[in-house]
């Protein structure tokens, strides 16, 4: 049985989209997880009762502190460790949880999960990977912007915490690792693309050269490595895509539109994975609503049972 | 009378292509331009009179040599001087062209280029610039991927090209110009970001901060200066979402639709603009069809008549 601490008050929609989102992903549990709701206790139980909730999926643990989304990251670990985003993380460190997932202030989430649970194994940086869209099958980014002026020892980091994901949680087999630049040759790209394509090629991945950002969307990597800055840009871009499409043509009524819904909301994804940590945190966008909160309950719970942080830390053993 | 060459046997459809966009371009010239094509003069000869043409805005300049697309751009100006490429450029050195454009290998173009026309007045790196699409009106991007690994005082180079061609070419007044980063935060991004940054405030343009990928697509910005690496991200990733949309939904038979296809079709969009050259040059897709080559050469008028690269130069004067 996976426990999952949810940030109850993270988020613009919060209580009532994550509490919602916790009844939703309790429904189809089927015994595999049970959540903790962090938060203030009457207020959550309000919530709950609104719902009519009375199952034992969901259990409320009390968090009286508010965090707010301009806050600085370290003030809020210092000073507001009873607030519902520090104590989610605080109970896995505590091994009463075996997962973490806030929608409020990221930053203070990934400084909290850094600060308390640590990095695994020989990871030099932790890294937010999201899954994006492509006409085939999702597509694994990261970094998604946690880290800036990064070396070429971190993206191979990225790469090994991104492959063992679409490897063990998405079920990918061998997937293709591809490095993000601006063509395909090897001496093309910044001095740091160059020198990291030299390291990916002797990796213990399935490494396949440089792709250009198009390659995405047609689906032709599975994992795609690239700094912060570029990996963020892309993950923004594609969000400024579907706010366009949207204002020009609305939700367009047939397969093609659901399909393209489906993908491309990004209230859809559930959220950003942080990877390399000891332990497992998750970022949803921070106008996550129910059905934002559910997935991303859904995919802690995938990558808690599967284990990934220990699998990443197994995988960095391999390397030279 | 501006007189513009244009490498005839450039690109994935030459010769076919750029004669008929050049009799394209001749048609509504209104005694504005002329054409110069560069290439093989039996084989022009011969495309011209498929199309009956018979005017005298176009004529041929002999260029006997093939430039292929993967030829190294050193060895293409070494060895094939006699190409329509390295000719339309080398016709704007002697003064008797002022503008050149080419759909054909781009490094060597650039390549060219800078050989033959060199920088404008101070300017440290030329830049490709290219026209994006908003939901607004079109968005000038640069650099696209000319250079890498810039410095603070290459991006503030970049930033008065595109500043100084969004408002003499695209008319656009007092020009917003944004610096494409991962939050508005001034201490947000990559350090070579956060110092462009600083700089940029000083300078005489109209500087709005930073910008995230998504304001792009809004059009809440005339001019995004990015490093080379990230511009060609973007755009690439622009044509990706092209071909996305089109692989899912066709094209879209309603206004919207042709709007969506005027502002994302990527073979609409005309050319990269070689800002910062002592002159006028244009490289438009290898893929350039009849209509692209029109409007790159229409682009390549106004840029000439309305001197950018003059106003680049004297823009830099005002640089402290």
């Amino acid at each position: 049985m996976i426990q999952i601490a949810l940030d109850a008050m993270g988020g613009d929609n919060a209580p009532s989209a994550t509490v919602e989102g916790a009844i939703e992903a309790a429904k189809v549990s089927e015994g595999r997880y049970k959540i903790v709701l962090t938060g203030p206790e009457e207020i959550l139980k309000a919530e709950l009762a609104k719902h009519n909730y009375t199952g034992d999926e969901i259990s409320i643990q009390h968090a009286p502190q508010q965090v707010a989304m301009d806050d600085s990251p370290s003030d809020v670990l210092k000073t507001k460790q009873d607030s519902g985003l520090v104590t989610c993380v605080g109970l896995q460190k505590k091994g009463l949880v075996q997962a973490s997932v806030s929608a409020g202030n990221s930053g203070a989430m990934m400084a909290a999960c850094l600060m308390l649970l640590g990095r695994t194994g020989k990871i030099s940086r932790p890294a937010i990977a999201c899954g994006v869209p492509s006409i085939k099958r999702p597509v694994v980014l990261l970094d998604c912007g946690a880290n800036v002026d990064e070396k070429p020892l971190h993206l191979l980091h990225f790469a090994i915490c991104g492959s063992t994901y679409a490897e063990h949680v998405l079920k990918y087999e061998n997937p293709r690792v591809g490095l993000l630049n601006i063509g395909e040759e090897e001496k093309k790209g910044p001095e740091v693309i160059q020198e990291t394509h030299q390291i990916l090629k002797k990796a213990p991945i399935n490494f396949i050269g440089n792709i250009e950002s198009r390659d995405i969307v047609k689906g032709d990597v599975d994992v795609v490595v690239a700094p912060g800055y570029a990996g963020n840009i892309v993950l923004k871009l594609m969000e400024g895509f579907y706010e366009y499409h949207k204002a020009l043509f609305g939700v367009i009524d047939s397969p093609e539109g659901e399909i393209f819904e489906k993908g491309w909301n990004y209230s859809n994804i559930g959220a950003g994975l942080l990877l390399g940590l000891n332990g497992t945190g998750l970022i949803t966008h921070g106008r996550a609503d129910a059905p934002t909160i559910k997935m991303a309950i859904l995919n802690a719970y995938n990558q808690a049972v599967n284990e990934v942080s220990v699998k990443i830390s197994q995988k960095l053993e391999e390397l030279a």
